[in-house]
């Protein structure tokens, strides 16, 4: 054995291998290199290497390296479930992101206390370190092995048509199958699956797991199919980052926007209006409000033109734009119109269907068309709080950030092909400034590219559109990353992925170069030498949706909204109902000022008062007893806990007025 | 002939016959009195009178004495098609606002050509005065007299179901039925009809008339029937008054709003959306903002919350609410979602429909019951700018005023009935003040009562809602008008008619007491001793739509908005290219103070400019020359064309920032 050692750029240190050896031969049993990625397949730390290969080791917490020991752990707990439910068939169990899931035939959903048990057949098998064996079999060796298997012998029959959406490619590609035997010390088979791994060299390698919930889930993600109990687990490197997971995962429960939403009384999901339609309640309505007013402001100082248009629409705009032939399946069924009946029955005129819409950009078409344009008209950006209908499969709609209704913070800007590099970086950084001022300042971006099989127009006009926004994205010197075939059918996207306070990333903005929907709605411009000429568009979402952003915004701040967001910016609380009129009068000079004031004059106590304001996370506590009215003053209690007491009327009325119009985030 | 004078309070003088009479023996040939009203009943002039019976004259230009002129008139008209076209069949012809018409079944719409040709043919039956006869007939004897006109026939057999809505009333009751003979001076039948009267004593009452217009309509108003062609026309006392009418029209053709929207592009209804679903352009989006921002503005001064909910919902909520029961016919049809098939196309789970929702209320419901509600939170004022849709047919949609998708500034007011009073007078003062706003200081209210036949609810509660109503509007001091039975399904109504600056009237704002949703939907307070009790509600729109408010603003103001809505506030013109740059300054100072304000910079000679500046109707128009440059000056040119020269520049910002911050009606 004997190998030569280089270092390439960006990845860890690669060996050439000169002979017959494993992974595991160079590494050893190291516990932090899970397997070998050779000529940029991943494979085994116990397959045997080609002689002249070029080796690099899989780190157990890179991406590709706790996809594996996840992947691995799967199949201990598939193995644990089969242990102690016989009868337990299999589904597929892939790595996801934080973790794994695997997929049960079973006749009764897992309990809690499944759970507990399954975990602990778990350790029982990951201390007997039994080892992950590759084999590769004939499509009937596998039928043959897997025969009490129902859903792998779909798998196997249906091989080429296991695709990435439904989970199936982790079992099963398009060539040879293989079987991941796990093995005893004693070489038997202790229980074995269809899969294409790689895997771990043996169960001791999986330091750190916890078994999370279970839920139903359709065969190969499809409702007309066979209802399964999914079982969600993770596994980390070491005891300590399944910890640190674990406590991220509480975090986000506590700051989960559906709890808060709740609890502050923002906004509320109705079930006799609908699954992902949201009604705002009074405190989420001004919230709301807050955020239209601010941003009608910055678009007016941004040269904007405001626009309004119709939610529904007959069924020829839609045709028109291409969304019927690529989007029809995101969009919410027709409305038959108009239909003339005579008295016998029979059609007298044909009705027409009509769509709720789900975009905004074919009406604003239809306003540039309205009329001739002139190339000094451009760039002419049109904006509109536009609420759109999507329709989402009942089951991914979550909270305000996956929703089948929302108001996108909309615009289009048409322009001319000069002028496009311009806009797209005055966008950039437009975009940027105002997430700022919701104290989002973290970010990269995401540049999506076509998918040849679903949009329109031809590769020259995408590969202009791309370099375009590939060109802004540059500019504003962020970060850039690929995300192949992820456009919309008309058009190239650059998003703006923000991370939130507790480091977990969110795509806000998008920004979308289109040089489609110009073509299909012929829309034109009169250029300066006289001849007609057809602009382009840039289509842009900064918030994304109210709804969505919302609802990020309140995990972000975890429900304490900076004083300008705030529903109740300020509540008096008076030591005694003989000061209630003394902070009524601070509480009118607030008012006047257009802050939003309550008087807390209830039959509560006080203390329970300033645990109902702590609870309602109102930034400005105001207390007023005897020592405060003698002097003018009053005493301020912060959302941190901390007091300052005596504070002269004007100075806290100008504290919490300046506070609320620099937007800043305390 | 002997008779008794006396005169009733509020009614023309009356007379008790006590003999054998007619009216015209009572009235003589006066021609300003048209027929007599007989014990309630209004009776032609040549019907003996019963003696005994009181007896007032009814006078021409009385509204009931035009109805019965122009009912007379459109008899003529028949009359005088069915001389010119000989195959023509009788409809209906009833007298309406302003003039009659009547429907003919004819091979071919008639041409402009054939309208003068009527009229020629009117005024040579008008010149023989020919007189109307009343005939009483059986059933029998009408059919055999109106052989040659199925739709007489029809309504003769018909005639127990003749409804005011189709017109038919006017022709046949349900008692006995009346032929009306046009005879000429030797008593011979120069036409007849099917008809209930009364008339004028004969055509030489008919003093000035026009037609006016024709159009399709079906028999009955029923579009299963067959297509009629339906010819308008007017008749007035005199001809100054004919004139008059007339130049009324001229008048609000010029107001338009469809016209005015195109011209000052404003909005447009494009095809591809469909019919009554309007989109704004940048000129109209900035004047919707303007209107909606100022009125959150009063809305939260006036101490509402703002809510936000969805365009569409379940069915369920619109059967809770008694919508889909009693509003069906005014709703889009609905859309199905959400359900899931087996592979074999058998339903694995039922889908749900969907509705868009034609108002807001129910969704304002669910908000109220989203928690526990108690005393101290009433009144509880939740405000929307809501969009909703509505089905109207296409055929009675209008420009912006009668639509298919409007957005109403909705409020619900929750309140107990102690507290209901004070919240209609202070929302009448509300209302009427910012109708004001919009130069509106003409208004009446009308109070429109329960339909039992189309409501739900006790009457009780319809009495002490219809009443709470009443006072207020009495405590408003302004002229009230009954609408028997003209409530929506769970509510009475006030209503602000309003005049608009040619005197036309228009429903503006509404405001309706409701007790029955409440219940429909559960709604509960926790009282102050600590009982559950039902609140009640108020629903109010001010606006009514936005869209429908801008239609009639534009008609007000003949598209030239005052200041403060104008899209374009201020434009500016140089006398030569040199002065761009000052007035460019200048128009930066303005815009500073958030005025919006333009400079022609285009090749356009100074008078064309000034003309586009008139066109657009800026109130505005700032020209600079070199004597306004040397004495850091402008000179204004007004609207109505009247000019100020060198006004020293802080000056002339001054007077257009006042005009606009105080919204004068300039």
């Amino acid at each position: 054995m004997s190998t030569t050692s280089t270092t390439s750029p960006g990845s860890s240190e690669s060996r050439v291998v000169d002979g017959t050896t494993t992974g595991l031969d160079l590494y050893g049993d190291d516990r932090t290199i899970v397997a070998v990625r050779v000529d940029g397949e991943t494979w085994d730390l116990h397959r045997e290497l080609p002689a002249g290969a070029s080796v690099e080791p899989v780190m157990i917490d890179s991406e590709e390296g706790l996809a594996i020991l996840r992947h691995s752990a799967a199949h201990v707990a598939a193995q644990a479930v089969q242990a102690l439910h016989a009868d337990a068939k299999l589904g597929i169990g892939p790595p996801i992101t934080d973790g794994f899931y695997y997929d049960f035939d079973v006749a009764e959903p897992f309990t809690p206390e499944d759970l507990k048990a399954i975990e602990k057949q778990m350790t029982k098998i990951i201390k007997e370190r039994q080892r992950f064996r590759r084999r590769p079999v004939s499509d009937d060796e596998a039928r043959a092995e897997l025969a009490a298997e129902p859903y792998k012998l779909e798998l196997i029959s249906d091989k080429g048509g296991a695709t990435a959406d439904d989970g199936a490619s982790v079992e099963v590609g398009a060539g040879e199958l293989t079987i991941y035997d796990n093995l005893r010390r004693d070489d038997s088979v202790a229980w074995k699956d269809l899969c294409r791994g790689p895997h771990v060299p043996h169960t001791g390698y999986i330091p750190a797991y916890a078994l999370m919930r279970t839920s139903a889930a359709y065969w190969r993600g499809n409702q007309a199919n066979q209802s399964l109990q999914r079982l969600y687990g993770t596994a980390w490197p070491s005891r300590d980052d399944l910890k640190a997971y674990q406590t991220r995962l509480e975090e986000a429960a506590k700051r989960d926007h559906r709890k808060l939403g709740r609890e502050l009384d923002l906004f509320s999901f109705p079930d006799e209006i609908g699954s992902g339609l949201a009604v705002f309640h009074p405190k989420g309505g001004i919230l709301r409000t807050v955020m239209e007013d601010y941003s009608r402001k910055r678009h007016l100082e941004a040269g904007y033109d405001f626009v309004n248009t119709p939610h529904v629409t007959k069924a020829e705009l839609f045709d028109i734009s291409g969304h019927l032939g690529f989007y029809a399946d995101g969009m919410f069924p027709p409305m038959h119109l108009d239909e003339e009946l005579h008295e016998d029955g029979t059609v007298k005129r044909q009705g027409q269907d009509y769509y709720l819409k789900p975009m905004n950009c074919p009406m604003h078409c239809l306003i540039f068309r309205s009329r001739g344009r002139s190339y000094r008209e451009l760039p002419l950006r049109m904006f509109e709080f536009g609420s759109v209908y999507r329709y989402e499969m009942s089951g991914v709609v979550h909270g305000l950030t996956r929703v089948r209704g929302m108001t996108q913070d909309d615009a289009h800007i048409y322009c001319t092909e000069d002028q496009a590099q311009d806009e797209l970086i005055s966008l950039l950084k437009f975009v940027l400034e105002l997430l700022a001022d919701y104290g989002l300042d973290d970010y990269y971006l995401e540049l999506s590219t076509r998918d040849p099989e679903k949009s329109i127009g031809s590769d020259e006009d995408w590969d202009r559109a791309t370099e375009m926004l590939r060109k802004a994205a540059e500019a504003s010197g962020l970060d850039l990353v690929l995300d192949p075939g992820g456009a919309a059918f008309y058009a190239p996207k650059i998003s703006v992925q923000t991370r939130d306070a507790i480091g977990r990333t969110w795509q806000m903005s998008t920004i979308q170069v289109d040089l489609m929907l110009p073509d299909r709605f012929g829309l034109e411009i009169t250029a300066p030498d006289g001849t007609r000429q057809r602009p382009m568009m840039i289509h842009r979402a900064l918030f994304g949706s109210i709804e969505r952003f919302i609802g990020v915004l309140t995990e972000h701040y975890a429900g304490a909204f900076p004083p300008w967001l705030s529903p109740v910016q300020v509540i008096g609380i008076p030591v005694a109902d003989e000061y209630n009129d003394y902070l009524g009068r601070i509480a009118g000079k607030l008012r006047a000022q257009g802050v939003r004031v309550e008087v807390d004059t209830s039959d509560d106590r006080m203390q329970k008062k300033i645990r109902n304001a702590s609870k309602e996370k109102v930034p400005y506590v105001l207390i007023a007893g005897g020592e405060d009215a003698a002097a003018d003053a009053v005493s301020f209690r912060y959302r941190d806990g901390t007091q300052k007491n005596g504070v002269p009327i004007d100075d806290a009325v100008a504290e919490i007025v300046t506070a609320i119009a620099e937007r800043r985030q305390v």
